[in-house]
């Protein structure tokens, strides 16, 4: 200790610094540097949330020593807490702990509040946390008969002066909480506020009596066309607690998008029905999510909701029908904030918000923003292609100068619908298979084990699940292998026992299917691809291609430098088996990476950064769309992909790891070997 | 016509000129100069909001002769217009007619948007219109497929192109309506658009197919703890096209206010009860006042309410206990905005909205700002006394020095309950009494006629309705003029038949009671006035004055220049005898007025005129609240005021024009004669 009146303070990892009159709160000297120290309480030494760990010692990198009185000494309220709640080591509270010598401070991540979330896969970027609500402890004055306010008032005149917040609406249903609450807390109180992007307004959202530490939730939700995908995420950390999925109801309306504006066109009050399905769906996921992480469903605050925009509009109750048609006008465009009542999103906390990305264009909805959002094609220095595989498949091309996209209609093929032996991806499902090109024997793996098919001890792992059919991605590595063992030819056609050389290719009416697995037996199921699956992958590929080829003519590039595969399965689609159906243009493998389920991803990030909700809302303006629906060029492209890979396309860097048998199995006569003249309605 | 490329163009009544190229429309000069010219359809001709009257010859006034053809001639438009809706002699339409030389033009009220409606009192201040809810007509891009925007950001962007309005939002009821909406309109729309003053946002409360000329109706309620009163006014011009009122159902729950807090209290969920009760009965109002006036309730948009504060938290749905206690704390004190919806007001237009003028204190309400609205004492260099009688009263004290507030608890005997033979103000009831001094017999009138008891024809005239009761200012005249001809003490007694010499005093129980009228010879009621009547009253009536004089203490006068009698009836009370009574301070007696519902003229204000609600809520702060609940002084105020007029106040201005008996009717013993030692409970 020195004469001195003011002393250095020093924060890590910012390496903000300032000087401050002895005896300042470490807290205090945070805030006037602006420094990311978090506090709920206002530093009333009892949320602990601005815990910090002084540095003692020579820290020449900073031109400083920490004697060790540099901070005051552990004071009651330190101890209490410690005592009562636990403390790390070496940790001191920010608001008690005062400056009384040159120090070096480190805020730890779970003290800052705009703390980087980590995403699984280290190449991703992070997620800074700024999420819209937030809790805050005030203090309310109590009433005084002589100076007659209301206690809404002087809540807010408490936020005013200890949080400087101003501009806070509430509605009745929490108003009529109000005095209660005060009271019962001693006119200490926790509320929690909502401040959507949009809103120049706070929003009280709730309130309990005294300081109170429960978290909140908030749900990400990817609307798909067949299933619906959510995250339920803690609002404080960003922490992921639980990821739960279940099949949109709507599916019993119509399979693809279309199928679903026709119903509604052709019944009265179907899209009344329509509506009423998937916010009970999303209702009942809210529900399920939160008993999956064992919270309370009413601790669920916020609900971000990225989908199509036939989703989009049967979700808000709009008729889809101009969806249908060109010019395909969207009701709205822009990005949605309102009560989760409006949706009857009951399960909710009954105040909770919901905030709906924007749309692009009428076939390019807030999903396809939302991947956007999270792969951020127009920070690219490459022509990055990103193509999220799903019933309506959203695909962008860009780079930082420009971005394109469009939808094209897939169909639920990629989903496992649609296909003979197809199935959810779940326990039992065939994932992965290799064929051997000379013995066109079969080998797979089911979801479940680890194990190959031919692997010992195989049977025994998958008795529990036994094998009910195949995935998604395991249709797609099904027709590749076919495709690479010179089962099917370019056209797409199964050959012939005689033809193949194998009696896996058995007839099946007309044309002919290749035995995966048999267990028939033993009273299984016959696992085959028939010449209809084939047909169903390449109605979906070629859509998907032609999607892709129709921005690249756009932007005037004829081949990409980069592709992205998302897609609630995007994660465990092959790259090269892709490839050799011609999902995607021609790149070097090792080009193609994995996004997973980026809507998703993008609508966790708009749930936990607010900023990003500009963000998005700006760049949306800024994506050119391209309509496939009335491009002439995407008949052509489509019927070209519909060969496998392409019956123009050259796919050179393909020909480096992957040699394609040149076999014909067309003998002339049934036509059945054209392939894809039929266009797929939008799914 | 000169070769002049500009000319001069003047307003009246506004007197704005300005020069303008000639072809320049009126409308656009007005706007240029900022004369206030309606117009809903943006200049197009459709709306003939904008007419105007051109003024031709020699105006040495404005210094400027005008030409015959100083305005472009009479065209299609104008021509169509005149011969489908009709045009009087001598307008025009300010869109189509262009300047072509020196013009005068004047703008006649009805195309005024800001114009003043006048109010029924010639002395009472006029109301300058500015809703906060008009119609809009608008022209919308249809939607194109290349520049993909939603149909509601297309209207929003024609909203700012040709209204230059920014910042609209809606909720999903009309979101839903918008696509079918636009189509049928051709792309052209009538849009309702509701700015409060609270909102930097216009809300988008309702859209009409192409150009739509509907009114729009709004609400202004006077929610008493009695009655309830209504008047629906239109939104463009202001007039009041019905007044309707209704029983409060909440009077089954309590007469007066802390019956009902203390229903609430002691009956769980008593105070849901009621807060339903309430707003059926608002509901109901809606409907019944809409069908009065022959306009569609759905067309009702927008609702003012005034009301006291355990009033204002009932109908919110917050319990009131606290405002049964000190320190009398309000849930919220501000003014309140909402949609109709929250209130479960669905009679009204589904997005109407509500606006709730603020609170003044615990026990000094949106009712009492109202009536500062209304009567502006803040304005008064007179120190004015506005006294709001009704089951609970409001009373003002100021001038532009500083303005003070209490409220008092009369109870609900003014209003006709609690009297014997009381009723509410009907077709029947007596209104208007004398008493003959010397004869003590007495003569009156009943509403529905005007002659007096004892003018020929009485009894034909009033066959129809009978004689039924006495309504609460005729309560007070009886009083009254009983104590003027020596038929009651100063105490309140009521002589026997040998003190007063007339047989029309009768025992009734150990008190006597005064017969007004006696039907029951022909089986009609028989209508007295008991000793409980006159002890009702004299307990309100201390009421009120102890409420005045308490804030004349706190002032420090000792007596005030005006008293504006306010309230329901307060119309109806005659100055000479609320001051016999000693209802209220003596004053010269033209120095007291009728200012009629005051508080639903402020809640009719609020309606008509945005800026009026900044006014109020503004004021309120200034105003000085007074809590005669805890004021000892009170007590003591108010057991001098329960003798008639009072026992210690002089009361010498009244004594200019009435001499009071001195009679004493107290022969001891009974106590009887003690008065008003009970103090009421806050009604």
């Amino acid at each position: 200790m020195t004469d001195a009146v003011d002393a250095l303070v020093i924060f890590t990892p910012s390496g903000k610094r300032g000087r401050f009159a002895l005896g300042t709160p470490v807290l205090t000297a945070a805030r006037q540097l602006g420094v990311d120290l978090d506090s709920v309480c206002g530093g009333r030494g009892i949320c602990s949330k601005c815990q910090i760990t002084p540095g003692y010692g020579e820290f020449s990198k900073h031109g400083v020593t920490v004697e060790a009185d540099a901070l005051s000494e552990w004071n009651a309220v330190e101890d209490r807490y410690k005592r009562i709640r636990g403390l790390i080591d070496g940790r001191r509270l920010g608001c008690q702990a005062k400056v009384m010598g040159d120090i070096v401070i480190d805020v730890p991540p779970e003290s800052q509040v705009h703390k980087q979330v980590i995403r699984k896969s280290a190449t991703d970027r992070h997620i800074e946390m700024d999420p819209a609500t937030r809790s805050y402890y005030v203090e309310v004055d109590e009433p005084d008969m002589h100076e007659p306010t209301g206690d809404f008032e002087r809540l807010l005149r408490a936020l005013k002066a200890q949080w400087n917040i101003e501009g806070v609406e509430t509605d009745l249903s929490v108003l009529r909480r109000l005095q209660p609450v005060l009271r019962k807390g001693e006119w200490k109180a926790t509320v929690v506020l909502n401040k959507g992007n949009h809103d120049a307004q706070h929003r009280l959202l709730d309130i309990h009596p005294g300081y109170h530490e429960a978290p909140l939730y908030g749900l990400a939700v990817d609307l798909g066309s067949t299933t619906i995908a959510g995250h339920l995420c803690d609002l404080a950390d960003g922490k992921v607690l639980a990821s739960s999925g279940l099949m949109n109801p709507q599916i019993r309306f119509g399979e693809d998008l279309m199928s679903r504006v026709s119903y509604a066109m052709m019944n009265p009050g179907g899209d009344i029905e329509m509506t009423k399905a998937v916010r009970e769906a999303l209702n009942a996921l809210a529900l399920s999510i939160a008993q999956e992480a064992g919270v309370e469903p009413g601790a669920i605050y916020e609900m971000v909701i990225v989908c199509n925009p036939v989703m989009h509009h049967l979700l808000m109750g709009i008729d889809p029908v101009e969806l249908g048609q060109a010019p395909f006008a969207l009701a709205t465009s822009g990005a949605l904030s309102m009560d989760a009542q409006e949706l009857d999103l009951g399960n909710l906390n009954r105040k909770a918000r919901v905030y709906v990305l924007p749309c692009i264009a009428g076939h390019v909805g807030a999903d396809a923003a939302a991947v956007a959002l999270s792969e951020e094609p127009q920070k690219s220095d490459d022509m990055v292609l990103i193509v999220d595989v799903g019933t309506n498949a959203e695909i962008l091309l860009g780079n930082t100068t420009r971005v394109l996209a469009c939808s094209s209609p897939t169909g639920p093929a990629f989903e496992g619908a649609q296909i003979s032996s197809g199935q959810r991806a779940a326990p039992g499902a065939i994932e992965r298979i290799e064929i051997d090109p000379v013995t066109k024997e079969p080998r797979f793996r089911v979801i479940g084990s680890d194990l190959w098919s031919d692997d010992a001890g195989f049977e025994a792992a998958t008795s529990g699940t036994g094998i009910t059919g195949i995935c998604g991605s395991g249709i797609i590595e099904a027709v590749a292998e076919m495709r690479m063992a010179g089962l099917i030819d370019q056209s797409g056609l199964i050959g012939s026992p005689d033809q193949t050389g194998t009696p896996r290719s058995e007839p099946f009416g007309r044309t002919f299917s290749y035995v995966l697995h048999d267990a028939t037996a033993t009273g299984g199921p016959k696992i085959s691809v028939t010449q209809g699956d084939i047909r169903a992958i390449q109605l979906a590929k070629a859509a998907l291609y032609a999607g892709s080829k129709l921005l690249m003519d756009t932007m005037g590039v004829e081949k990409v430098d980069r592709v992205t595969l998302a897609g609630a399965f995007g994660a465990h689609i092959s790259p090269k088996h892709a490839m050799v159906l011609g999902m995607i243009p021609d790149v070097p493998l090792d080009h193609v990476r994995s996004a997973g389920n980026a809507a998703g991803t993008g609508a966790r990030i708009a749930l936990l950064n607010r900023a990003a909700r500009d963000q998005i809302e700006g760049l949306v303006h800024n994506i050119h769309k391209v309509e496939t629906a009335i491009e002439p060029k995407f008949q052509e492209h489509f019927v070209n992909a519909s060969a496998i890979p392409n019956a123009v396309e050259p796919f050179p860097e393909l020909g480096q790891v992957v040699t394609l048998p040149d076999v014909s199995f067309n003998t002339g006569g049934s036509g059945e070997g054209e392939g894809g003249g039929r266009r797929r309605r939008r799914g």
